[in-house]
């Protein structure tokens, strides 16, 4: 879920002065434009120890007009908010319709903390999570924009950045305190943003390393909210709101695949050779330990899916795998939940379900070409993660691949295909228009990464301009997948 | 919660004959013009051992058109369905587009039985609970119409019945062993009833006592959602659908308020004295405990609200208490989510606050008098509960007491006022105006009764006629409460 706030996103301030006038001024304009409706928003500004929450919300209260807003932070608890019920004080900076609360600190503070500290157990922290996300409704329901930033760097940047502001006397005291705890911090706060991401109080994980990016990107994504939510009020219905863009173009994870990762014949062929005897031999002692195999395979067209689908299917027994090619749903299919057609395929205890591309469709073609409406595809993640959540809960252990390619491979592969006679079917005019939405799909495929890698469902990224480098990745992920969650004792 | 089903509620022969044809025809029209919509519709039967749900899920059969309906028992799991994710056999179950699933047993059942039995722990139920909002929440969204029926009979008549149907031998074998533990599946049942009431998925309590009372109900009940749907299909906006009644009027919980209790003037004024001495002493113990203590005062309009709290505020030390007039919103207050003008008053750790009239108007006068909207009183339910939920928690003492008195006395006490001229003042059009609308009152206090009367937060209904007997009544049941929290061992 982190992994994409780690990747080196920037500004440099040649391009943070350029943009930064047209984002100041867009901001206030909206914002005069909802301090007429009924909405009022509440900002929540959280994240690791480290990201200068604080900075963002100086920055935020600069360029947005300050009558109207109210700062509160939540670190320090006077006598009178213990002495009342937990959310009293929540309930005392929420906003007046037209008006913005910037909450420095929030309803995920103490949980979250507690949880780390071992104060709270696991159930107590999820019943917690479950009343924020009434809470959040409840105020959604009633026209309350709720914007939630998570502020992320990884501990070497946090790190880094601490030794640096401690020479400063800048640093709270608690810093120190919570950044050794940064590892123990990370998977709790992953839960939390996970069981909290609602479609109308939707997560925003921003890197935080690059002051200018972090500070640019808030204020857009923002501007976006308020921007969505006026449009809606015009229109009396959902949202058409396309989104604005004022910073250029930024990495995502999958530039950080190597691509340029191969193996020669040779070693490929060894490699093959052990992966698949080794994943014939765990399957049969996931059948005899009744664990249930799911195995999703996402990717670019002409990524190599097909083929490297048969390298797992050849090594396993014809009588324990089932392959299900998710195409475009059947009459029986659409007449039900999207999520229905992948349920009834979910192995009995002991076998394997191999997924050629899966539920992820709703949020990445599904999205793409508009056939699900926004709200929809976004709760999609909500309902994925709850989905997955069932299967691992139940013992079933879930490896879910994206194979990645450049498009210039992919290029290379369609043309191939194009030429060679039996491989000619294999692209269509549909391809080639997919190709065009490139950059869609990688935002898409971002998103999804972010909402839907989960410590127990983590996606792999698979390097698959080599295809002999790729169908090793998925083996020996799947392998280690399984060896981890079988009981080695048995063995 | 359940109070409302234990009042005898029921249809002679005669009536049920002659609403039946009405009622069957209506259904069938609705189902078929349901076919053609997006809707699918599951229909959950649940309830008391012995409450007959097998005769309804008969009679549904019978009344509704039996293509695109397939009913399914939860009761017997096979080996195929434990080696798969617990939700698995509910997607198989799902109805697609147009069709009705009848659910005998269902996701409840399961999480209910385990409590009672201590194979789960309270955390883990509650959960589970959650799960239930979340899959009904993902399930409406996508279009699925979800009618809950809880079919409930007292402890009693169950017995009764099911010493009837032993000897017929049509009792099912789960059933003595459940009937046992009846007294220990109570509060399991009203805690699942409270936590998985949501706007899109209501519950609906049917007295079970009466067969043709029952059966017409259900059928009632589902006529009513599918037209409800139906106008909003239509209207392609939210239903501005009044509810169809086929059945005569019922009695209400407020019907089975014995209004004839009275106190004479000496009984009065030596339990009052005794009463109001205990008051003090235990609000001082409280103060020293630091439990604070909230009490809300509802009733109809001259039941004698003003001058029972004047009772209860006469013995506390008025550096202890204060008293909340709910009245119209403030500007301030009208710009904020309905619940904030209450929590600003929620009492420091030790105090009394006396709300008189309350967030409880939500579903009282904003529903009769059309102030909020459907979906936003239904809501309330809810939001009310989670509220009171999170005041207990925190371990306040929470007492709610409805003053009851007949349309004959009010008329008697208006009279009065409108005759004396320091009273002329408490009576207005509006109360007048009010009065009119008692049937209407009466239906929305008995769903609130129903929705918010929860173990931790029961509903008190007060006989208000006589107004010593309601001020003793009052005190005391104030007494009892705050004495079962306080820790005794401190006295």
């Amino acid at each position: 879920m982190f992994e994409v706030a780690e990747i080196g996103h920037k500004l440099s301030k040649k391009q943070f002065d350029e943009l930064t006038p047209q984002l100041h001024t867009r901001l206030l304009e909206a914002q005069f434009k909802l301090q007429k409706t009924r909405h009022s928003i509440v900002i929540i500004i959280s994240g690791v120890e480290g990201a200068g929450k604080g900075e963002v919300v100086n920055r935020l209260n600069e360029w947005l007009d300050s009558r109207g807003i109210a700062t509160n932070a939540f670190w320090d608890e006077t006598n009178d908010q213990t002495l009342r019920p937990d959310y009293w004080r929540f309930w005392r900076a929420l906003p007046a319709r037209g008006n913005i609360g910037i909450l420095f600190g929030s309803w995920y503070t103490r949980p979250i903390v507690k949880k780390v500290f071992g104060e709270i157990d696991a159930a107590e922290f999820e019943r917690q999570l479950k009343n924020i996300c009434e809470f959040e409704r409840m105020l959604a329901d009633d026209g309350v924009i709720i914007i939630k930033l998570w502020f992320h760097m990884s501990k070497e940047a946090a790190v880094k950045r601490l030794a640096k502001e401690a020479t400063l006397r800048k640093a709270a005291p608690e810093t120190q305190k919570y950044l050794e705890q940064y590892d123990a911090f990370l998977p709790v706060c992953e839960q939390a943003l996970r069981e909290t991401e609602q479609s109308s109080s939707p997560w925003h994980i921003i890197e935080a390393t690059n002051k200018k990016y972090r500070d640019a990107t808030a204020a857009e994504i923002i501007l976006n909210t308020f921007l969505q939510h006026l449009d809606a009020e015009q229109q009396h219905q959902e949202s058409q709101h396309k989104e604005t863009h004022f910073l250029p173009t930024q990495p995502t994870v999958l530039d950080h695949v190597n691509l340029d990762l191969s193996l020669t014949k040779k070693a490929y062929s060894t490699a093959l050779n052990l992966a698949q005897n080794k994943l014939n031999t765990l399957s049969w002692e996931a059948r005899k330990q009744r664990k249930s195999i799911v195995a999703v395979f996402e990717g670019w067209d002409a990524s190599g899916k097909g083929s490297a689908i048969r390298r797992v299917t050849q090594a396993i027994d014809a009588r324990l795998y089932k392959v299900i090619s998710t195409a475009a749903p059947t009459d029986e299919e659409a007449a039900q939940h999207y999520l229905w057609r992948f349920w009834r395929h979910i192995p009995l205890a002991g076998y394997v379900t191999i997924y050629d591309r899966s539920w992820y469709g709703r949020v990445l073609v599904e999205r793409v070409e508009k056939f699900a409406k926004d709200r929809e595809w976004h709760r999609a993640y909500a309902e994925i993660n709850h989905f997955e959540e069932q299967l691992y809960e139940h013992g079933i252990i879930l490896c879910k691949f994206w194979i990645h390619i450049s498009p210039e491979e992919q290029l290379r592969r369609f043309e191939e295909r194009a030429k060679v006679p039996w491989k000619k079917h294999k692209i269509t005019q549909e391809d080639w228009r997919n190709r065009e939405k490139w950059h869609d799909y990688k935002t898409a495929i971002d998103d999804m990464v972010v909402h839907t890698s989960t410590q127990h469902a983590p996606w792999t990224l698979v390097p698959g301009n080599d295809k002999k480098y790729a169908r090793i990745n998925i083996l020996n992920t799947l392998n280690q997948a399984i060896e981890k969650s079988l009981d080695s004792s048995s063995n």
